[in-house]
């Protein structure tokens, strides 16, 4: 398989590009690359279209999250996923761009604060203002997705003033500092992930596993809803309110995913596999899907909507990571096994009693996890048969347990002083009375829609 | 009109790369096209963009099915739609690409089963493998339009079991054997309909009329919903629960199909007409939303929305086969006799009770054989004035005429073994209760959507 | 900032066209542009993709409007931009297009109706057919949004038939003639405006505040909704019914406007800053959100939803003209402007009695007005400090202010006209009972939504 031998690994390119950059501050006059060589504007042009489609899983993200809750919080969700992406815009720009791609001092970026793709300093490592550009809005568009995946963990009882300022600290240190272990290096060297090895194409890692661990210690942080555990250790559900809506929405990340994965060239020249990863993603989404089906089926009596359609997002959080690297087949059977971890993987929190009401942990977490795994245990094998590299294997461990550390427990302080200070979780009573109209000052939907517009004689004319 | 004089077809282009194909065995070494040569890396950009719309169109049938039928069968619909897309991208892959594109035996293709489009038999035909990975995603997501046709029709009343049997079916063997007699040949010689001169671009024959009598078989083996035809003879509307999700599920459709019918150039080199289907389609559209308007006006007495609605989607499908060869004078034509007929025809469905709830049948089959009829009765005249071209005419009716023998045969015994053998339809409890809960155990809108989240006095303050 | 320096402006790429067109002619074989080459294939395919995206703003204003007005007019709303987009893709082509790009006779043009992108005068001037063809779908998907604008001021009170009468007209005059002076210049010489140094990059004020300003005009003439405006003077809310959809809506809108503002390069070709626009655009979308938060939480006492969500659409309409040439930092600053401004706009209406059920006249008239003074204000400003530029500035008020007066001022008289003679508004009856019963015989929720497929327990078991 041409590409899964010389896979145009981000890494790589940065690399590459580095060298570039070194021969270009030697000669003072960097050659702007023409429109379709490296890092020429046809790059820039699909790594711009990746970051529109990246840039509408926010809308699927709100949709997943508001659909699979209660309507007297969707004003509520609607408006964090909607804070996410607003703050992290501009955090990320002003902050977060800087210590995830500046020039490190081994734990993170000290300069291109305020990123300006037309700077001297820029141009002299990538000579072409556009694809700088173009670099910025992907990256932006990927930091907001790690600040949104917190949001769905800790959906229904958490103080909207309170969440604002976790998103804050999320989008410019939290995922950017990771980010540069494993992705920085952009301008001079890579960071310490990279150097061990790690891969993580896309970020199953650094985007999933990173936002859903922090999403779990916000759901400990937080504590359960009410009424989500009886006192006789009952689990009792809590069905979202619209489960169209949540359809649309995973049918959204979907689409978006093809930018989040296929993007990460952020090339389609050189031989990146861009429309190699297209293929290895939708057939890992469709076994996810495949996958939830047949595990819901068998643990409940019934294939599972809510379950199955969580399969097609572990699917594609399990194939995130090694997208370019494993073979269709094998992409197939990570994204099935994902699909299969993420109904247990649900069904374990709940007896942990850890209330996430829309499975982000689950799904991007624990997914995100098994997607680097996989890569560790899947990579360059065409056949159904592995024979396995410890060597790779490892780095990936070490990556996986880095980012469990590193989110997880600097998400617990935060969340922890966040709670001791201004207070993280509403009052019971606004909790039942739902946070729209306590916090906004409005319904998701109010009466007219039972009242108006309806025929009471359940036909037309 | 350069483009339509001289139309970069379909099955031009695939002779032109078996010309290539054969000349690259002989040499040993087939040159890998440029990024911008024919087959290069840009080609494949776009092929894989227009892959991206084609995929979203899915959900915009989740959402125009759901939308037009009843609030307790919704999470049915949208499993049935979700599992068409996860079926159809393993089986296609797995089967369905090599039925349909592998070295044919005269009926079907025989080889390129578990497609790779690196691997060397590949790769003498078609150096590049990005654009063989390109054209492997976007003939997948194309199958998968086939099949989810037919769940419109058979909706609130099929069992989940029994689809799922259907939906391996045709997306394995229905679509993709038809598929080779008319778009086959990319690896050796052309189908037998491509060599009776049979024009069909981008499929109104060969995806929607083939889905449409699939789905007629379907709605005639099962038989229509409860309470749907009056003892007395009456036919009583059952109108769907939400027409804004129906509403947004056409507009994201017509955004599809863009990605449908440009993208079926798999170019944009070598003259490839994109940017002009562009154009043809998006009138169509237009004058098939004017035509169901004025058709819907004159028949009912008041603009109907669901009318107009499926106006636009059978203007589109009318023009999907000859999108690249009709004026666009005559592409506002076909479109708005598209918006008539689908009107008449769901009428006529109706007076003949064939209980097709969303209209399937008649936007997508009848429609689809109006549209490639259309290519013989209007392509490439520029003018208003309309010469006919019997040659043409002959070689379409063929194809229409075959299509509706193999999908409509084909579907009425694979149908009716499945009846008589696991059962199609589920009991008439489980249908007036609906399938939500029944063969999934949840509700689309538990009752917090009425009970809480809702402002009783109607206003906020 | 390279590309602000030099910025790629519409009206500079058409006239450096125009003088390769008069070569051509006199050459009397004009060059067909390789894929790569200014005005090639590759430029036309990043057109097409880009009016993708604008057509996609289509089910975003249909979402937004929908969704912040009742259920009983969910009907109308969406057959109203329906109609605007089918009307505005038939007239633009027919009409609209030789209006707006043909040879002007200094008001209007006069040539290139139905426009044929392969015809000998077409080719004369730009050789590709299809980067016209690109070209026409572009300026079309621009026109139908215009025209959308005025449907969200006159919700749920217009009599469709009349709607539709304004609709063409919009979209066949008052939008093409007006962009005549801004954008044409296409075929011959440029505008009167455009001439003036008036610099509008992707229509601030050519597109949002024309279609603002006929909204006012609209909103005035028909009046407010019965009870918006109490006896006593009081203002009273009529909440939306689906803050979700409205949500889904903006969201699709931001996505869009990439397309929107990014496409306006109309080429990838030539430096053409399309990737620094896309984080011009998505810094102002996103501080216009935190300006709306901020501003609606002070006066309100709350972070307002629907307001947070408008602030996005301020945000993006204040950044559309001077996309292209305000440095980011005052892109920022622009959209936070507009977020604020949209607010206070919007209490004024409403002081006024003004009653503009979405927000539509301050959204896009007034924040186009302020967007198209930012260039004035703003433009290639790379620090905090501001320096100002008088003539820029005067240029852009000459062309605030002539929009104003002729979209304004030509909607009066239609509207007058429509209303002293076919009749512009609905009977108090059809208002109070909805326009969905009455103008389209249909409800958007028939009752099954609240009896059926509805849990009365509150959970599923």
């Amino acid at each position: 398989m041409a590409e899964a031998e010389a896979p145009m690994e981000e890494g790589d390119l940065k690399a590459e590009e580095n060298a570039k950059g070194v021969d270009a501050e030697a000669n003072e006059a960097p050659t702007v690359p023409g429109i379709t060589e490296p890092g020429g504007d046809l790059d820039a042009l699909w790594t711009c279209l990746a970051a529109f489609l990246v840039f509408f899983m926010q809308a699927g993200f709100a949709l997943v999250e508001a659909g699979f809750t209660r309507a007297k919080n969707a004003c509520n969700i609607i408006m964090k996923n909607l804070m996410d992406f607003a703050i992290g815009s501009l955090g990320f720009w002003l902050v977060g761009f800087g210590l995830m791609f500046g020039t490190t001092n081994g734990l993170f970026g000290t300069d291109q604060f305020m990123f300006d793709g037309a700077s001297p300093e820029a141009l002299a490592v990538k000579p072409n203002p556009t694809f700088n550009w173009a670099f910025l809005i992907f990256q932006t568009v990927f930091c907001a997705t790690a600040a949104t995946i917190v949001s769905g963990a800790m959906a229904e009882r958490t103080k909207f003033s309170a969440y604002l300022v976790y998103s804050v600290l999320i989008t410019c240190i939290v995922y950017p500092i990771f980010g540069s272990w494993a992705w920085g290096g952009l301008y001079t060297k890579n960071g310490w992930l990279a150097d061990k090895g790690f891969l993580d194409y896309a970020g199953s890692t650094v985007v999933h596993s990173i936002g859903g661990w922090c999403a779990l210690a916000g759901a400990i942080t937080i504590g359960p809803r009410i009424g989500k555990y009886t006192a006789d250790g009952k689990v009792k559900p809590i069905p979202g309110h619209s489960i169209p809506l949540g359809a649309l929405g995973v049918f959204i990340l979907w689409l978006g995913w093809f930018g989040f994965n296929a993007g990460s060239t952020t090339a389609i020249t050189g031989g990146a596999p861009f429309a190699y990863i297209c293929i290895t993603t939708n057939l890992a989404a469709a076994s996810g899907v495949v996958g939830a089906l047949i595990a819901s089926w068998i643990m409940f009596g019934k294939p599972d909507t809510s379950f199955t359609l969580n399969g097609a997002l572990a699917g594609l959080v399990s194939i995130t990571a090694g997208c370019d690297c494993l073979s269709p087949q094998w992409a197939a059977v990570a994204g099935l096994v994902g699909g299969v971890i993420v109904v247990l993987s649900c069904v374990m929190f709940d007896k942990l009693k850890i209330d996430d009401p829309v499975g982000a942990v689950s799904v991007h977490g624990v997914c995100g996890a098994w997607g680097t795994l996989a890569v560790g245990l899947f990579m360059n094998e065409s056949g159904l048969v592995n024979s396995g590299d410890p060597t790779q294997l490892f780095a990936q461990l070490i990556g996986i347990v880095t980012a469990f550390i590193w989110a997880f427990t600097l998400s617990m302080i935060i969340f922890n002083v966040i709670k001791f200070t201004m207070g993280l979780r509403v009052t019971a009573e606004e909790e039942m009375q739902g946070l729209d109209i306590h916090e906004h000052g409005m319904y998701a939907y109010p009466a007219h829609l039972v009242t108006e517009g309806t025929s009471q004689a359940g036909h037309v004319s």
